[in-house]
Formats: structure tokens, sequence, C-alpha cells
């Protein structure tokens, strides 16, 4: 259940009111029986063919992000945060030690002292109030046997890890079943390997994704799974571009606007409609408390831009930053559980002037901090001469990089410039630095970049980040489209998944207008959910195209309830058809609002096939024997196609 | 004015609540001095730079096709019809004819007879009644030399029409003064060749767009100017792969809902918005009326599906229609001043039984009526074999044909199948056939194609049509997003639009489930034109991306009033910012809700650029000479950015 919102009381809260006939199931592990998958599954209602034939259609299985929250059996609660799933698996595995943890500080929330953090919050009403839960805090782990605890260094080993066998259920779908011949220890087989015209690279997804194939592709940095050992809350996805194509929203308070509250209740939100990991860009007061009240409540891997908190530790100075007050926010956050971090490490003094003749400069948060930074101090940027500081830190914990792209272009003018690809080149540097380190990477991609402009920037990251997954902010296609930027943007997003880019962070309908709230946070993971989902299916995923053809069948077949169910958006669906024709019987007629009951083209498709299959004809024998008779037989049956 | 609407009276109805700070402005020509072609002008702010320099903002000229109702000064009423613009144009080529035309029959209109008619209509309330305007009815024209009366028949002779030159204003977007040097006699000059990566096919669009070039291009069918004799009120616009890419929007009453004052605001808003031609896909009642208040009412050009109507005149049996029904409805519709006819030609009896084994059969309402047609009478489509006769009507009136795809995929399992590629290929003899007689032809594509599989499509397409415009609905990128369609099919349409696709199709939010309101149509045109002028920046259309730099520039320098009123929906951009920050000030500050007062990159961004500008420093200077001292300046002139 997802705590209702007092904003908006009327909307669909629980799982089962936005995707009905849904239920949760869970597939076990078989190298690890503990291990226990979520997955979605869509019931369907039978064909009830023209001739009388009833046809069962399978259930269909969906990959589900919502966690426990998403399952009606769950009794949590926020206060509480969720189970620790992983915990076991991370203590199982001897290389880690609890300890005391840094000292919460006053700054740390944004305050000068324990006596200012008090007369702030007693100035706020009880929602914005920062309030801590004791439940929530728990003794934080470290690596404890001298080697990193990633993924990417068990991987390196040979240790296929139960976060690995998680994976690989789920990427495949629930279509364990179909694919029985495929035992846990053989390799990958029949590779579908997919060549997209106009590229020499592509993705190589296997039919079957075995735990094997998963361990592989982490262990040559192809792909990663963002799992901070203190964060057991987690359930494990991988993201890398020979698998399903991720989704990240971001959410975060800011100076000017919303409460913690409503942060949390923004990460259930998008997770509930699919978004694979949620980004926490909090900027201002009580930063620390509200993604702990994140963390401790994420299904889904979190991601920060720890120099935002930083520059608020020094009270928004940006000369004021040094490595000291960096890392230890790197490691207030590694204790907390974040699973990756945007690091602004390829932002380098020589790119700088670069921007001055842009059209948009830089449009980056972290990006132009870090410039202002060089400027001010004239030296070159610390989190570039600290890289081996922090990859160790992030070793220690297992939280993977994300590379920030810091001076990615802001406007169509400016992509693909000689700043943006500069940094790119130093982001492949650092990943080779940080692999070296044994921590996982990916790196950050922009922007705003024209249709024909964006598979050179997947080219070049491929070439120049050695194939360590991409992760792209759109690309916005077009820059005449704010209020619209989740469609601007969701036509690049698409393109470039199906280029190779392994996760696509959303961009909704507020983007450079404002913050969202719940509904433009719902239009922008189903943008974001439709461009994967779309690049998936580019890509050859073996999976994909289930659903469309489930969904399709239901909508040909006049199985109304069918076909919105299997929807991304049941609700909105039902609604749109509701507005036309309220009535209940409308959802179980044969025919729609678009032709009327009269005539129905989809009626008449059917006529052809009931015809066709009817005489067994294949279309050649039909050819060959003529149609006369058949013709005539047609005709008598009766012209009115609604009777 | 547009009318104002009953069911939402606080929506914004005239272009100044929908554009502020636009003016419309008209360009004159030069062969023909009484050419006054509309445009949409928006003037800027000045740019106030931190130094104090003050920068003018060019006016910003946009393509405008909203024809006189987006005119302020523009006094007139739907009653009366929109003013004859054409007419003097067709009357001086001397090759026509006003005839007294075929006479009005109740079954025009769905009716049994005048008195079936006056008893339906009692029984409805008084806003869907039939209403007749004496205004409206004009005597037809019609050829009268025994020559095609059609732009290309024009177009072949050599001869540069007032249309023609029109266009060629138009296209350029008022980019007129900055291309003084390119006569109009002139061929088109520097051109850029643009070949997108993939294919061996592309664009040739020229830096400055020339009556002549216009000539050629329509002379050779690759690109069409639909222009009935008989819509004079139509501004010309021109469909073709050199050019910019167009949108049409679908309007239309059905058996089920909606009335006809509805769809002539229908046509008024999506226009509007943006649409540049819109297809009336009315069925049920009163189709004759409808038709001729939105023909008469129409700045676009107007599209229809005859066989619609024909088939309400033998009152819903498809076994009873015949040529000589279909004859007299071309006929009918030509003399109102139908601008194009799709026709589904291409649905031949062989193709049929191909449809039966897929997943979903014939999904195009035209499509399904032929082939049921075609099993009734086990008889060749008579649209097929009449298509000679059907050429010679259209080139009397110069009817364009946009030749159906009756056969397109209804979803993705049945994407780029035989029986879609076998129709395509008939489409390409038909497109044969009609040139030889003179009409301008496009071709109609689907439908439902996963990205991988879109660009086959126009590469057929070009090759077996023989370079005649492609007009796509979409394509749909996926099926799983009802709801939703406009985004997915934008992908796809986006995508295809690069390729050399030359108007797309627009899909609403309620495609598949519904019929759209007018916020449908909103969302289905800003959509559209979202993925066409993204497809323009990406061939490389000269002009498309000045009206992209000018709303980033104005973005980057805090310029909120600009950014609202260059981008596509001034009104949703300016709402969704004031929902976050609703003061006045907040539209002149120099922060927006992102990042909040106290700290912004695009301001740190300024700085960087005043920086490198006040030093002059080109960036490799800046390398050299070292940044020490222009450092310690900068940390002087002071830490606090907004101060």
């Amino acid at each position: 259940m997802i705590t209702p919102s007092e904003s908006s009381p009327s909307e669909p809260k629980t799982v089962s009111d936005v995707f009905p006939n849904s239920k949760r199931i869970y597939v076990e592990g078989k190298i690890h029986p503990d291990i226990r998958v979520p997955l979605r599954e869509v019931s369907l209602s039978d064909t009830k063919h023209p001739n009388g034939r009833v046809e069962q259609n399978e259930p269909v299985k969906i990959y589900d992000t919502s966690g426990p929250w998403g399952d009606p059996s769950f009794d949590g609660n926020i206060k509480e945060g969720l189970p620790a799933i992983r915990r076991d698996w991370i203590l199982a595995r001897g290389d880690v030690e609890t300890y005391e943890g840094r000292e919460e500080k006053p700054e740390d929330n944004g305050y000068l002292s324990d006596e200012h953090a008090s007369r702030y919050n007693e100035k706020k009403d009880e929602k914005n109030q920062l309030k801590v839960y004791p439940g929530l805090k728990r003794e934080p782990l470290r690596a404890s046997k001298g080697h990193p605890v990633t993924q990417m260094w068990y991987a390196k080993q040979g240790i296929i890890t139960p976060e690995m066998e998680y994976i690989a259920i789920r990427e495949n779908l629930g279509r364990e079943q179909a694919f029985k011949a495929a035992t846990d220890s053989d390799g990958p087989r029949n590779l579908m390997n997919f060549q997209h015209p106009g590229n020499s690279f592509g993705a190589s997804i296997p039919e079957y994704i075995t735990p094997e194939f998963v361990r592989d592709e982490v262990a040559r940095g192809r792909a990663i799974i963002p799992s901070n050992i203190n964060h057991p809350e987690s359930e494990p996805m991988i993201i890398g571009r020979n698998f399903l194509v991720k989704i990240n929203a971001n959410i975060g308070n800011s100076a000017v606007a919303s409460t913690i509250d409503e942060e949390v209740e923004k990460m259930q939100w998008s997770t509930l409609w699919g978004g694979d990991t949620v980004m926490d860009l909090s900027t201002g007061k009580n930063i620390h408390a509200t993604r702990e009240w994140i963390i401790r409540n994420s299904p889904v891997p979190i991601g920060t831009v720890p120099i935002y908190q930083a520059l608020e530790k020094v009270n928004g100075r940006v000369e004021d930053l040094c490595w000291e007050v960096f890392r230890d926010t790197l490691i207030e956050q590694a204790e907390q559980g974040v699973d990756y971090f945007t690091i602004h490490a390829g932002v380098l003094l020589r790119f700088i002037p670069m921007t001055a003749t842009r059209t948009t400069g830089i449009v980056s948060r972290g990006g132009s901090i870090m410039a202002k930074w060089c400027l001010s101090h004239h030296k070159e940027n610390f989190l570039y001469t600290h890289w081996s500081d922090i990859c160790d830190i992030c070793a220690a914990y297992d939280v993977s990089f994300s590379i920030g792209d810091g001076l990615r272009p802001g406007s169509i003018a400016d992509a693909n410039d000689r700043a943006q690809f500069g940094e790119l080149e130093v982001q492949g540097e650092l990943t080779e630095i940080a692999w070296a380190k044994g921590v996982q990477v990916m790196n950050e991609g922009p922007g705003h970049v024209p249709m024909h402009m964006i598979e050179e920037n997947m080219q070049k990251q491929i070439e120049w980040c050695h194939e360590a997954p991409f992760y792209t902010l759109g690309p916005l296609t077009t820059d005449i489209a704010p209020g619209y930027d989740h469609i601007t943007s969701g036509i690049g997003a698409a393109m470039i998944g199906w280029y190779g880019c392994a996760m696509l962070c959303y961009v909704t309908p507020k983007e450079h207008l404002g913050l969202p709230n719940r509904e433009d946070v719902r239009d922008g993971v189903v943008t974001y959910k439709i461009a994967a989902h779309a690049a998936d299916l580019a890509k050859g995923h073996p999976a994909a195209q289930e659903r469309d053809n489930a969904l399709s069948k239901s909508r040909f077949e006049f199985r109304w309830e069918d076909q919105f169910n299997l929807s991304l958006d049941p609700t909105k669906a039902r609604d749109f058809h509701d507005e036309t024709l309220p009535q209940d019987g409308a959802k179980t007629a044969h025919f729609c609002s678009m032709c009327g009951p009269t005539f129905c083209s989809m009626k008449i498709s059917e006529e052809v096939r009931e015809y066709a299959a009817k005489e067994g004809l294949t279309d050649e024998e039909a050819l060959e024997k003529g149609m006369q008779e058949k013709a005539d037989e047609f005709a008598e049956k009766g012209a009115e196609i609604y009777s």
C-alpha cells in the first residue's frame, strides 16, 4: 500500500487500484533458494470465437519495480522501512563488518547547530518538520577483508551472487517455464546478435538470460548492479545494454518547494509506475533526513549527486568546497545506503573556456559548481585529482559510479561540441581507473541533441568508455516545446535506447519550468517506459513483444478490459474509453466509439479470418481455387455485420 | 477569432490568448504581387548583459496555419465562410468553367428523403440540427479546356503558379530578407545535400526555396500542392520531403457522438495549433453539411475518405457499394472542394487472405470495407478497376490522391508483412497511372511498426512509389500504451519524418479508445509539431533551428516570457511555470524553481562567459596564459552569486 496523499486524496493509490486484475507472484531461485523475485501477473479473459470455440488466454507476466509496496499482502509502513531482503546475502559473504559509523551532524541537514535545527523546525508546520524515526536507523556495514565488496569484484572472482541469480530470473520476465532446457550453468545460447542498421556496434541479448551471463557482463564492466551493502532493502536489478532498458526518475525537494513526505511518496509513486531507479536530488534543508526516509523505504537503487549536499554544508559558497567536506559527504551517504553517486570528475579546467561561446553555457548544476570552483581557485577539479580516493570509498560499500556529464549540451545548438566530447573522453579514463579498483561504473550522457546527432553520442561512448553502460537524460530532440519535454526527450530516449543506451533518465512535462508533482511524475515515468519498451522491441529482446502481442490480440478481439489491464496505465486507458462510451455494456461490446455499432473494421477482419479459417485455405490455395462460391456463401450469411 | 466553445468556455480562444506577443504579418509576392503570405511574428525583449550592454533580439517568424481566423483584424464568421483568396488566380488561368453542379440529395446527409431529414432534425436539439447557410454555397468550377487543371500539369508546362510562389515564400519562414541575393528565377543554390546515416536516399533541401524549385518538385511528382479549384479559401501549402515536414489532424463526427459545430471548431482549433491539413472522417448523419461548413471555413487543405460517405448512401451495406454510387460521391465532394481523397485502390483480392493469419487482421476502416466488398462479390476491388476513371475526375478539379494503405499493420506483430508490402507495390503502380493523367499523388503508410523496421518502410516507398510523397499514421512503436499513443507514435513519426516522410498524420491520446475532444486535439497537434520539427532539424532544414536557438538563448538569459512565447504552447509553458512560482517577479528573476534563488547553474555559466569575454580569451589562449590571476579576480568579485 502506498501512503495516501493529502494533496490528492481521490487518486488511485494501491497497486490493485492502478493495475486491476493483476496479482503479485514470486519466482524462486535455484542456486539460491531463498531468492523470491516479484512479478506482476495480469489475468486475461477467454476469447469467445464466433464459431463457439472458447480459447484460454495465458496470463502475462510483467517486470515489477514497486517492491513490497506493490504486494497487497505486505503490511509495512514508512516509519519502519522495508524488510532488508539482501542483508543475509551480504553477511554470508563474510567480508563486511558493522561499525559505529559517522556521527550525524546538524549541517548534514543544513543547520548550523542542533539549536538552529530546533528553531527552524518549530516554525514549520507539522508536515515540513524534521521527523526522525528510530526504526529507520541501522548500523552501517563496510568492507573488512581488504578487498572490494562490489558485485564487479565477485563477478571477476567467478562468483554468482544471489543478486545475479535474482536478476537473471527477473530479466526473463517469468519465461523460465518456456526455457526449461537452459540450465543455470549453461552459457547463453541462441544468441540473437542484433546489429542495428547504420552502426557497427549493437546489443547481443541471449534468448534466455542465465545467472552466468549476468556475472560475465558485470565482470567485463558492460553492466552494473547498483547495490550498496547498506541498502539491503533494494531488489537487485541490472543496467547494461544486453538487458532490458531501464529508466530513472528524479525526485528531490528544493529550497523553493516540497516536503519530505512528498518525496517519499514520489519515490513510491514512480516505482509503482515502473521507475527502475530513483535519484534523490534534494537541496536545501533536511537533505540527510529526506534521504534516510527514501532509502529505507525504497525497493529500487537510489542515486545522488553528493556535491549538492557538500555545497549545502559550506552554505552554498562554491569556493569553500574542498576534498574534506566532499569525502565526509561520500561516507555519510555511503553509510546511509546510496547505490550510485553522480560525480562530475570529468569537468576539467581546460574544458571550461570552451563553453563560453555556447548558446547555453553550462546547464548541469554539478558541472557549473565544479566549473566555478575550478575558476575560483584556478586549480584542477578536485574530484578528478581525488578520483582514486573516491574509488576506494565506493569499493568499500559497493557504491556504483554514474560519472557525470557536467558539460552536456543544454540546447540543440550546443550538441556534440568540443566541451561535451572532451569530457566524455575523460569519463573513459576515469572508468578504467574505477574498474581497476573494482568499482562499478556507468557514464552519464546528454541532454539536448537533434536526431541525426544521437548515434554519434552512443558510438563515442562505447568506444571511449570501453562499453561501460551509458545513462542519458533524454536526449531532447528540439528546444521549442517547454511543457512537452517528456515528449521531445522521449523521442531521443527511445532512439538512443535502441542504439544501446542502458538507462534513460526521465524528463517530466515540467522540465525547464518547475518542480514535478505526482501527475508529472506519472507522465514522465510512463513516457519513459514507452521509450524503453520501444527500444527493447527494436533491440530484439526476446521477451519484450509478448506483452504487445497479448494487448493487440485483446484489442482485436474487443476484450476491452484485457486491453486496459495490459497497458502501461490501465486507469487512464479506461477513463479515456469511458469519456466517450461510459456504459458498462460498451466494454463488452464488439465495437468502439471510432466507428460506432453498425460498422467496425475489426469486426470485418474477424469475418475475413473466420472465412479463411473455415475453409482451411492458405492464401495460395485461395488464389488457385478462386473464391466465387465462398463469396456467395459469405453474401448469404447476412449483410448486416452487427446482428 | 475562433468561435467560443460552449463546452469549455474558460479556455483561450483567440490567437493572442494562445500566442502572446505575436502579431500577424504578411509577405508579398514578387512574380505575383497580389500574394500575401501570412506569418506569425514573435517579438522578443532585449537582453540586458551583466556589464550593462543592451542587446536587441530580432523577432522570430513562424509558419502560421491558422488562416484569417488567426488574424485579429479579420472580421468574418463561420456562416459566411472565409474569403476566396485563390479564386482570381484560378479564373485567370482561363481553363475552368462554372456550372450548375450536382443536385444535393437527401442521402448526401444520410437521409432517405427530405421528409426523413425534417423528422430526424426535429427530434435533435438545436446544436445537432442540420443547418444550411446560403452564404456558404458557391457554384462549382471544373476544367473546361480538355486538360488537367492540376498544379502538376501547370508545373509540367513550366508555369509557376501563384500557389507555387506563395509556397516558396512560406517555406522560407520569412527569411527572404536574409537571402536577397537569391532572385526568384535562380535555381536552388548551395544545396545542403543531406544523407542520413544508414540509407542511400535522403532529402535535398536548398538553402533558399525558390518558386522554380517548388515548380520542379511538383512537376516530378516529389511534392504535391493539394488545392481543389473549388476550395479557393485554402492557403497554398506543399507536401514533399524537400520541404518542411507537415502534419495532418483528423476530425469528424461519428454515429456515436459529436456535432457539426464541434467539428468546425476542431478544424479551427487544430489549425490554430499548427495542423497543416485536416481530414474530415465523418460518418453517420449530416456528412455533406458538415463538410460544407468545414471546407468553406478552412484555410488548410481538407482530405476525406469518400468510401465512408458512399457506404452511408447504401445504408452501411458494403455489398451494395458500386462504382456509380462511388463516382457520384467523388463528384459531390470534388464540387464541394475536398483537396485530397484517400482511396483504398491497392487492397486487391489476392492480398486479403494474407491478412487471415495476422494478429490484428485489417484495421483500416477503408481497407476492411473494400476487403468485405471483394469477398462478397469475389471480384477485384472496383476502386482498382476504375482507377483511370477516378483519375479523370480528380484531374478536372485538382483533387490530389492520398492512396490509402488499407492493409497497414494494426500491431507490432504485423509490421512489414506480405499484405502490407503487397499493397505498397500496387500503390506505386497506381501512382504512375495518376501521374500520366496529371493527378498529384501521395501514398499513405503505417501504422504500427517497431523502430528498427521503420526505415524499410520509407526505403521501399521511395523506391516502389517513385519518390511520391509519403504520408504515414505515426507509426506507433509499441502497442502497450493506449492513452499515450500520441507518444508511442510521435517517436515513430519523428523518425520517419527524418528518413523522408513528407506528412505525418497525428494520433491523439484517445487513439484506440474514444473520440478526441479539444484537449486531445491540442495534445495530438502539439506532439506532431514536435515530431515534424525534430525531423526538420535532423533533415537539416536551414530555417528550422532559428527558433530553437532563439528559445534556448532566452532560456539561458532568464527571459522567461520570451521562452514561453517562442514555444509551441506558450499557455501551457506559462501555466507550468506558475504552478511552482506564481509570483510575477519570478518571471523576471534570474533563477528558476529547480535550484532556487541562491544557486543557479545557468547563472554560473553566465559568469564563465562574462569572464572569458571580458578577458577576450579564446580557450587556447586561456590554457597558455594560465588563469591564476583571473581566478583571483573572480574570487574577489564576490562569492554569493545571487547578490
